[in-house]
């Protein structure tokens, strides 16, 4: 959209280059080197240890976890940011098994992003043969809520096609069972607007390397409800969620708030790399962002279906059961998309047959869309992808 | 030493000052900045998603996890990188724990740094009521091992006075009673040799920010035995630590050796700034380091106890037993070290009445132990630390 033409210009991305991939590793502000070097150079280098207080070190997971809050529409002070999503995976749903003592399952579905279900799973045979993860396919979610159940632990958009969830209907049913929820926003924290607070969530938790441009390995977030603050116990206590970490007591006491959550010494680098991305971010309406992907996905779904009629649409079709990526099915997927990285239109691959596109709309626009589905049809039209070097499957991502 | 001048120049310390708390954070090589920047502009910028393999990020946790333990005795392909010390602890002591069924207890002792003893205690809770975390004080240690014990966790080098633990006299006899042990080298790694594989080791780790100079936040380590890693239980069973990340399968399987202690994604920047520093540790022998240490060392306890009699040796005073810091006891201990740091002398200060300087001998040398000897004797003869902004506790480190 022209709207963002001004974001546009604020991202590098290579020449030539048509990036769908957005929604895996976004793409990289040109604010974000200077951001991290001055971080290096002025602080790390010239204040050393003071770094902690003279440049604000100390505050940065709580400061910026308000900045992403108001993308997912968390209270002020229920954001806080670090460790990777699979740790913050596993401290949503240690507390939230705690605070539901007599229920033994967490509920989540089979479309659920795999670390999410594998730390659910470690934890459960950490705590005992009576617990259990449980997983049914994501439209029989609903049914299978029960009052058995202690956790509901769902990813918003499912990274294999979009589908979305019903964070709202869903919570409120489970909550009436006596169900506390954990909304993984991977996929859509900057991808499409949240309501935690509205949605009445728990617990949620996501990360800052796809949508949030904060470049590979950058700090994770977690949420939790303000009503649950001082109620959760933090399984992993380590001391910077201490309620004093620096009189370095023997015995845990938690923090305050949303300080518990915090475990170790937080990753500044990574931080100042986000806190880059975030100052774009700040002033961008997420709502813009949600009309511009929703159009950008359209088109390209529109176009793709009229170029590639081999192509199976695996993403719901109606907008508003979706989140910002697009995904088409085929046997030969994984073929398909070599062949389209190899004419630099960048999109991945999910197993068995999913090949998958990201819209952001901070840096694609219509005319990205008009490429990649042109050069889609030139690939399926003429075969392009029936090639033994593009069926071997050696990367990584 | 005159030895490390070559490394000092790799240094960035700011005019005038003498840092003594390079076991807190590391100093800045000039090299990490353009390192960073290049991993930023021509890696995460250019390649985008592909960087992981094609700048072999994914390979990065185990490659680096090599050149540190190089420094601390292990054997290739037994060191990982990755999340905070408290989760490598957490990893360590779960893992630990499981492989020792019948038995409850951990064993530490009362000057282990709080973070390991919070995560324990954590974990245990985690586990059940039966668990414990024992403390007893740091000469008691030997004594309290039992065959009730199942984890005996220790630093080898108090955080507060530099106290060295036998590594190898304590495993051993640990072993003997069928007890598994986990080191923390967070005050050892880059300060002393350390050798996991002669001491027969079973779990260690560490983090990077303090001797290794990683900056702020660097990732830590972990080592697990080659013969417990393909027994071990990833209690955090995160995807990367999965045996095929990329199968997405539902079921977690742990990965072969030690790369199932790999959780989520790994923070390629803080990584990036490692690699920066470990590409001057590789050139360094870390017995070199012990015997400039030392001096330095030596130095410093015999000018301060010669000028400033009021400060009593809270370290060990036979440099076999400590580690590379040197510490004093004092009731204005807080001040004094204000003090101090107002005259750019940067120490540290451990309540409740511990100051304490690390000796960091690949950027400190004989010159700057006398200028700190020489401050500190000024600041003692004078009371130059009586005055009341000096006494207010707000530094957060």
């Amino acid at each position: 959209m022209s709207d963002f033409a001004k974001t546009k210009a604020m991202f590098h991305i290579p020449e030539d280059m048509i990036y769908l991939d957005g929604n895996s590793l976004g793409a990289m502000p040109w604010a974000t080197a200077v951001k991290v070097e001055r971080t290096i150079t002025d602080e790390w280098g010239d204040m050393l240890i003071t770094g902690w207080n003279k440049a604000g070190w100390m505050a940065k997971p709580t400061d910026i976890g308000d900045r992403i809050g108001r993308l997912i529409g968390a209270e002020k002070g229920s954001v806080v940011m670090g460790d990777t999503l699979s740790i913050k995976v596993y401290q949503a749903v240690a507390s939230a098994l705690e605070m539901n003592p007599g229920r033994k399952v967490v509920l989540s579905d089979n479309g659920n992003f795999p670390t999410d279900l594998y730390m659910a799973d470690g934890l459960c045979k950490t705590m005992g043969a009576d617990y259990e993860v449980r997983t049914v396919d994501p439209e029989a979610v609903e049914a299978a809520l029960s009052e058995d159940i202690a956790v509901l632990m769902l990813t918003e958009i499912d990274y294999r096609t979009g589908r979305k969830h019903d964070m709202k209907a869903l919570t409120e049913k489970a909550q009436a069972l006596g169900i506390i929820t954990i909304w993984d926003l991977a996929h859509s924290a900057g991808a499409l607007p949240v309501d935690l607070a509205g949605c009445n969530a728990d617990f949620a938790v996501g990360c800052t390397y796809k949508y949030l441009n904060s470049g590979p390995g950058g700090p994770a977030f977690i949420y939790v409800a303000p009503r649950h603050q001082d109620v959760a116990r933090p399984a992993l206590s380590g001391w910077l969620g201490h309620d004093a970490p620096f009189a370095f007591d023997l015995d845990y006491r938690p923090g305050a708030g949303i300080e518990r959550m915090r475990v170790g010494t937080p990753p500044i680098l990574q931080l100042a790399a986000l806190e880059a991305s975030m100052d774009i971010w700040d002033q961008v309406d997420i709502h813009d962002i949600r009309k511009a992907s929703i159009a950008l996905c359209e088109q390209f779904i529109a176009g793709v279906e009229e170029s590639c009629p081999t192509l199976k649409l695996a993403s719901p079709r109606n907008a508003d059961d979706r989140g910002s990526q697009v995904s088409f099915a085929h046997p030969e997927g994984y073929a398909i998309m070599q062949a389209m990285i190899a004419r630099n239109v960048i999109g991945d691959f999910r197993a068995p047959d999913i090949i998958r596109f990201g819209f952001t709309p901070l840096y694609i626009d219509e005319g990205d869309v008009d490429g990649a589905v042109s050069i889609l049809k030139d690939v399926m039209e003429n075969d392009l992808w029936d090639k033994p070097e593009y069926k071997i499957k050696s990367r990584v991502t």
